[in-house]
């Protein structure tokens, strides 16, 4: 077991010694820590490796200058100049938030950009302003729209955070893909088969196999089939992607550059670097502050009390399993497995920097 | 078969007979086609009843004051005044692509407003404003969250119209449940059984009888059950239901008022009346509108040259079954079932109108 506050430095100790601004590290830190603690350790320190690996191939700018190079009194674009993730990202959201304080609402869409962690820790960052926050991004292509074979889409996930004002705020935060990648790569670790629905192979037919990617194979959308709504989920898939990328001028579809080194950058581009998309909305540019917050306590605790299904215990709140990690996770401890721990080690040992 | 001219032309008299000024009939006849050109026949001349029977029994307002209560530079809160739902709809767009002329982006929440017909509608008026436009709305409850067996939400429909420059434009217009409801009645009608990932019996458990709703039964959410994403599915029907009614000060969940005279008057009310969201934003206000079109067009190229699945003849755009109907009713007319032609006579008959 980790401490919050160990992996946090280590984590800033590395991104410093990678050549990020003590600043911009620290941001970085938040947001994998955020992921750990949160309960998608498929988001935190597992990718650090991926994280180093693209700075060492000399593949993403620890020294940005995130910028504005378009705006309405709403709306902007950010060129993130190939920045980590997280520093891009965050910089986006700070701008739609204060778009948002003049007109009421402010939405940025953000070029140029990298993997930058949970996109719910950016939609959160619109809570503390009495605002609803929204952050959508595209991701490397692995799905494929209903109907096809070939994998077009990332798992695009879609984010959105609702204050309350006794109850704790709702916040979704899901892919647009029935399960995550990172199910597949543990099930296969495991030498286990998945239930049908998540993937198909190269010809398009249902397959239980999560190694299935590795062999022509593609996940599937939300809704799994055409009959079960597929079409759906590609549509918000699309969506997410086209407000991502075509908004702001990044790569989109099939041209989303890799996340990871070991993957060549793609000989075809389209636009600059991933995409991200942001929105913030004041909430009192829709309701007097204290009637939406009411409203909201109202609208959580009417689903609270909804009728559980036999065998079921509670229905949840969008947020609520998150928020019991956070609490089981701040007090037990951050848990790596070993795999993690070594690279962590590796990391540090390259970077000349202490992880004990 | 009947005409496009005539159904309008009916429509409106009707409308009028009612008492509904002449532009408002407009309207609603121009909503209620656009459903049965697109394809969405339960949402078009099937549903002149229903209004009908809503207008008889008092419930509907023929000659509102649709107005602003609250606004910011880029948002409105819209009342209804108990409108047809088209009324209240209409306006309220027109607010959000308005305030997008100025502020970039255009966004409104609509309450005390009814039925509306075809979300898609609304979203598509930004199109020709060179605009992206959005629409979502609430709707009777029939949906189960995850976990529960109690009724929560509507089919709650998304609506995003993207325009393109020679490619026609992408209107994704799809309910957040894996099949509409009118899905169930037909089967119901002919005494066939629907597939399993639809519905769910009294007790939570999984169903495939399509009359289950008359007996406690629910519907489900997009992805089905939990281990395919059904809990995706609730967010997005969770975050449609906020939007329309937490922002604007509507009925939510459970509270939405039947969109039907045979259901009675809700006894408990949590706001006013029905509630929608819409969303307008400039494309210029993120690219200059060349390049957001082009890129636009490379996207849809894209994607229409994704390979096919074995047995299947081509990657569908969300837009493309909508236009493909709409060109064939146009030529053809428009088929109306014995039932559906019957409540029209009826109708014509009681406002002392003519149908033939």
């Amino acid at each position: 077991m980790f401490t919050y506050e160990f992996l946090y430095d280590f984590t800033r100790r590395a991104f410093m010694a990678m050549g990020c601004s003590s600043e911009d590290a620290g941001v970085i830190s938040d947001v994998f820590l955020a992921a750990e603690l949160r309960g998608h350790a498929s988001h935190g320190m597992l990718r650090l490796k991926d994280y180093y690996e693209l700075w060492k191939s000399g593949r993403i700018n620890v020294r940005p200058d995130v910028r504005t190079v378009h705006e309405s009194p709403s709306t902007a674009v950010v060129d993130g100049d190939n920045a980590v993730g997280m520093v891009a990202a965050r910089k986006s959201m700070q701008i739609a938030i204060d778009k948002a304080k003049t007109a009421g609402t402010g939405w940025v869409a953000t070029r140029n950009s990298n993997h930058f962690g949970i996109a719910g820790y950016y939609a959160m960052m619109a809570l503390k302003e009495d605002m609803v926050g929204i952050c959508l991004t595209n991701a490397n292509p692995l799905v494929a729209p209903t109907f096809s074979i070939s994998r077009m889409m990332g798992t695009n996930p879609v984010a959105v955070a609702i204050p309350a004002m006794h109850q704790p705020p709702l916040v979704a935060d899901f892919a647009t893909t029935p399960i995550a990648r990172g199910k597949l790569a543990v099930a296969e670790k495991k030498g286990e088969k998945v239930a049908f629905g998540f993937v198909q192979d190269k010809y398009g037919q249902p397959s239980d196999d999560p190694s299935i990617l590795r062999s022509g194979g593609s996940m599937l959308t939300l809704g799994g089939d055409r009959l079960h709504g597929s079409h759906k989920g590609y549509c918000m898939s699309a969506l997410v992607d086209i407000f991502s990328a075509v908004f702001s001028g990044a790569n989109f579809g099939p041209f989303v550059p890799p996340s990871v080194a070991y993957l060549p950058v793609l000989e075809k581009k389209v636009g600059e670097g991933t995409g991200h998309f942001f929105g913030a909305m004041r909430i009192d540019a829709f309701q007097p502050k204290e009637e939406f917050l009411g409203k909201m306590d109202r609208w959580i605790e009417t689903f609270r009390s909804a009728v559980p299904a036999e065998g079921q215990e509670k229905v949840l709140i969008p947020g609520d399993p998150e928020r019991e990690a956070e609490a089981r996770i701040m007090k037990n401890g951050i848990s790596l497995v070993p795999a993690v721990i070594r690279d962590l080690e590796e990391i540090a040992e390259a970077l000349e920097i202490s992880f004990n």
